[in-house]
């Protein structure tokens, strides 16, 4: 039996250290990857050894960006009485293109997950507090996820940012659009009874 | 709306270059790199860069290695009279792991594929056919994948080898080990039938 070459092996178990991509990805990936003109290989180490150099974090919400501080929160057209709270990043982009929030944003930095090791501590939650007593805003919501550990949070930010007297919000729960009520689990078609709206 | 950071969109663009990673997974693995330290992303950086030098081709056979001749083209325990023509090169660690082959590859570098632009002459014929015509093997097994491309270029290498006066045979099609006789396709059941063997 004859071993992949070595500097293969090695880029084999770099891909598989990434989130989701398993031994046959990861070597589905390299062969690829090995067929590919030198120019692009090296292009894409460039970017990998650069990147985080060049993305910055914003001293204010914590996201990604280029400039410190961000866009967002240097804009005088947003709404700074409205701070959304988000677990990640890559949550903001989204939200954006949905054109329905015109506030600030806090990145938390992960969801609080006790079974994975993360505590509040580890999340931006101390600085949240810093900017809500800073004043002016009135109301905080709770962008996260509709699973254990984003209720955790959200249950563990209410405690906190209640006894401020700013108004604490989260995102409504219900059926996604396009939804068919057949195939609605328990839950989704409980949240969407309770929080039912006047037509 | 405020832009993502752009070296960061850089990155994501050359994840989604590599197959099967859409924007959404390229998504989710930047911003897994992101948090990882500095040293985890030169290091893959460093091996990307590297991969194309240090991987070697072997001239005989056409396998990526790290030796020039290969260790398996070198080995001389192996049978030189039986050839197993393979696609690519990670097709050798696969069939060398059932541990029922004995003799020497070739590796073709893709198949016949005329709606890809695959045409005969991108592949290594022309070198297994130079190989042939050196002398020696007795039979060529051609361990092609049983679809339409895999097909194609079996015939095609047929009609090549079969007037050297070598044997050509290809890998058994029938049902695979756990198989459900109810879920089997005709295909696979014709097969299995037409190829039946004595008990």
């Amino acid at each position: 039996m004859s071993p992949t070459p070595r500097a293969l092996e090695r880029l084999l178990q770099e891909f598989t250290k990434l989130p989701g991509i398993g031994p046959k990805t990861a070597e589905r990936l390299v062969y690829y990857l090995l067929k590919q003109p030198k120019s692009e290989l090296e292009a894409m180490a460039a970017s990998l050894a650069q990147v985080k150099d060049e993305v910055l974090t914003c001293t204010s919400c914590f996201r990604f960006t280029d400039q410190n501080p961000c866009p967002i929160c240097t804009d005088s057209r947003r709404d700074k009485t409205l701070l959304c709270v988000v677990a990640e990043s890559q949550n903001i982009p989204v939200l954006e293109k949905t054109n329905a929030f015109h506030g600030l944003y806090h990145v938390l930095g992960g969801v609080v997950s006790p079974l994975n090791g993360v505590t509040p501590d580890k999340l931006k939650i101390k600085e949240l507090e810093a900017r809500l007593k800073a004043g002016g805003v009135k109301e905080v919501i709770l962008a996260l996820n509709p699973d254990l550990d984003g209720e955790t949070t959200a249950l563990y930010l209410a405690k906190i940012i209640k006894p401020l007297n700013i108004k604490v919000t989260r995102l409504a729960r219900g059926l996604p659009v396009g939804a068919d009520l057949e195939y609605a689990d328990e839950v989704t078609l409980e949240n969407a009874i309770t929080g039912r709206r006047e037509v």
